[in-house]
C-alpha cells in the first residue's frame, strides 16, 4: 500500500477518493474536476455536494428506513455527458422525492436557440451552437398533507458557436414551497432562510428574486401560483462569474435549513382522508404547472434525446382532478387558495 | 291552449321545444338555430345532439345509477358564447367522463393567429381577427382497466377580419382509443366502425386519417403513442363545406357503435390491484400527452378567459408516476407498450 501511495501523486489519489464523497462518481473524469478553476468544474463539484448532502438529510427524516436509489446514467452519445438521478418512492415520510444532477454538453437545437434569442441572447443565425449545462434539481413530495412540497434547482449554462466564439454563460435557479395547508411559521422560516443567503450578496437580491418567483410560478389559466413562492432567478450573467457562483452556492446551502425543520416538525401530524384528498387535488395543479408552464420541463421535452424519466421525477406519485372542486369559503383549504391568488410578503 | 297555438307560429313553438331535446338549452337563441342553413347553426345543432345521445348511452352502462351533471355556462363576456359541460365522476363503470360542447366567438389572440399562420392560413398582419368555434369533445375514463379510455372531438372554425373579409372556415376532429390491455377484438371493432363512416366519403379518407392519428397522438419524448389510434383530421376546408359537414356528422354518429360495445363487454371483467396500478401509470402518460402536446388543450391554455375546468375534464380522476416503471418483456403490459411504440394496421 505504501508503495502504491509513494508511486502515485497526491492529486491522483484525491481523484480516486472523490467518488466516495458523492452519491455516485462524477460525470466528468475526477482528475479533470480537482483543483480546476474552470466554472464548469466548480459547478459540477457544487451540485455533486448539494445532491449528497440533501439526500442524506432527507434519509435521516424517512422513518421507513428506505434510502434513495441511485441511478447514474449517460446520454446515448456518451460524450454528451449524463447525470445522477436519486429517487426515493413509497416512503412513509417521502411519498416521492427526486434529487437529480445533470452535466451535459450537446448541440443547441434550433428550437432552443430561438427561445434563448427570445430571452435576449445574441446568437448569430449562421452559426452552429453547442451548450454546456450543469444543474441540480429536486422536488420533494411528502406523504403527509401538512408537510409542504418543496422544489429547488440551480444551474449553470454556457453557449458558444463551433469556433468557441459568441460565448454566453449564465446561472439560474431558485427554490419554492408548495404547502397544502398554510402554516405561517413554515412559510416565514422558508423565506427567511433564503433571504439571509441572498442578503450576503446585497439587499436588492431577495426582494427582486422573491417577486420573480411569484411571477414565474404562475398557473396563468388558473390565476393562481403553484405555492407560496421563495426565490427565482435566471440569466444571471454579471461581469464577475465567481461572485454569481458564490451567490448560487450560498442559496443552495440554504435549502436544508429552509426546509428540513418543516419536515421534522410536521411529519407526524395526524391527517384525515379529506385532507389527503385535498393534497392530491393540489398535486394535480402541480402537474399542470410543471407540464404546461415550467421552463425546465419544457427544456427537457424540447431537447432531443432528453432523459424524460429524470425530468419527470418532479411529478408526484399520485395526482387527482375533480370538476370544479372549490373549497368552502372560511375553510383551511380556502385560506390556502386565497394566498395562491394573492401573494404576500413573508419576511 | 288552442288560442296560444293559433296565435303562435310553428317555428316559434318548435324553437320553444328545442331545449328539451338536448342536455341543456342551446348556447345560441333557439329561434336562430332552427331552419338556418348557416354552417354555424348546423354545427351547433349537431354537437348538441351528439352530446345528448352519447351521454344517454353512457348513463345506460353506468351501474351505480349516477347521471351526468349538467353545467351550462357563459363566457365572462356573455356575447362571446359559452358551453355545456357534462361530467360524471366517481361512477362504478365511469370513473371520470366528460362530454363538453362549446360555442364561442371571440377576438383571435395574436398567439393563436401566429399558430394558424404556421399551419398555412393567410391572415394579413394589419387586421384584427375574430373567430367562431363550435365543437363537441369528450374523454371517457372507465374505472375497470380492461375498458379502454376513449376520446373524440369534432369542431368547426371560422376566422374573419373585422370587416368580414379574409374569411377561412374549416372542420377538424377525430377519435382515438387508449386501452390499458390489448384486446385485438376491441381495437378492430373501434377502427372498423370509424372506417365504415369514412368509407362513405371515399376510400382515401380512413387510411389518411388513421395515419394522421398515429402521427398526432405521439408523446415524442417517450417515443410512444397515447393509444391504438383511430382517426384524426384538421384544417378540412374543401370547396364544398356541406360535404365536409356530412363527413363530420357521419364520423360523430360512428362513436357510439365504435365504443359502447367495448364498454358493455368489458365492464364486469375482474381485475387485480396490479392491473389497476398499471392503468393509473398509463393515465399519467395520458396527462403528459394532453398537457404537453394536445392542440385542443394548448388552445384552451392560450385563449384568454378560457374555461380551464371544461378543457381539463379530459384528465383522469387519478394518475400516477413511478420512476422507470418498465413492464417485463412478455407480460400483457409489455405487449401494450410494444403496440404504442409500433402502430399497426387494424382493419
Amino acid at each position: 500500500w505504501r508503495a502504491v501511495v509513494s508511486s502515485t501523486s497526491l492529486p491522483v489519489l484525491l481523484a480516486a477518493a472523490l467518488p466516495l464523497k458523492f452519491m455516485a462518481p462524477p460525470i466528468t473524469d475526477a482528475e479533470q474536476l480537482l483543483d480546476n478553476p474552470d466554472m464548469k468544474a466548480k459547478m459540477e463539484l457544487l451540485i455533486l455536494r448539494i445532491q449528497k448532502e440533501f439526500c442524506e438529510s432527507l434519509e435521516a427524516e424517512e422513518t421507513s428506513g428506505k434510502k434513495f436509489s441511485i441511478d447514474r446514467w449517460r446520454r446515448q452519445n456518451e460524450e454528451e455527458g449524463g447525470g445522477i438521478t436519486c429517487v426515493l418512492e413509497g416512503g412513509e415520510v417521502l411519498e416521492r422525492a427526486g434529487v437529480n444532477i445533470t452535466v451535459m454538453r450537446a448541440p443547441l437545437s434550433p428550437k432552443l436557440q430561438e427561445s434563448m434569442r427570445a430571452r435576449g441572447k445574441t446568437l448569430p443565425a449562421d452559426k452552429n451552437f453547442e451548450f454546456f449545462a450543469a444543474g441540480v434539481s429536486s422536488v420533494i413530495h411528502p406523504r403527509n398533507p401538512h408537510v409542504p412540497t418543496m422544489h429547488f434547482n440551480f444551474r449553470y449554462f454556457e453557449v458558444q458557436d463551433q469556433h468557441g466564439q459568441n460565448k454566453h454563460s449564465w446561472f439560474g435557479g431558485g427554490a419554492d414551497l408548495t404547502p397544502y395547508y398554510l402554516n405561517t411559521q413554515d412559510v416565514v422560516q422558508f423565506h427567511a432562510a433564503l433571504k439571509s443567503a441572498c442578503d450576503k450578496h446585497g439587499p436588492d437580491k431577495y426582494p427582486l428574486f422573491k417577486r420573480s418567483c411569484d411571477e414565474y410560478f404562475l398557473n396563468a389559466a388558473r390565476g393562481e401560483r403553484r405555492g407560496v413562492g421563495g426565490i427565482f432567478f435566471d440569466d444571471m450573467e454579471s461581469p464577475n462569474p465567481d461572485s454569481d457562483f458564490n451567490f448560487v452556492r450560498d442559496c443552495a446551502d440554504a435549502i436544508i435549513p429552509s426546509y428540513l425543520p418543516i419536515v421534522r416538525r410536521r411529519k407526524h401530524e395526524a391527517f384525515t382522508a379529506e385532507q389527503r384528498e385535498w393534497q392530491l387535488l393540489r398535486r394535480g395543479r402541480y402537474v399542470e404547472f410543471n407540464l404546461v408552464y415550467d421552463r425546465g420541463t419544457k427544456f427537457g421535452f424540447a431537447t432531443p434525446g432528453a432523459r424524460i424519466e429524470s425530468v419527470l421525477v418532479s411529478l408526484p406519485l399520485t395526482a387527482k382532478w375533480l370538476y370544479k372542486h372549490d373549497p368552502q369559503p372560511g375553510s383551511p383549504e380556502y385560506t390556502l387558495t386565497d394566498v395562491l391568488k394573492n401573494p404576500r410578503d413573508w419576511v
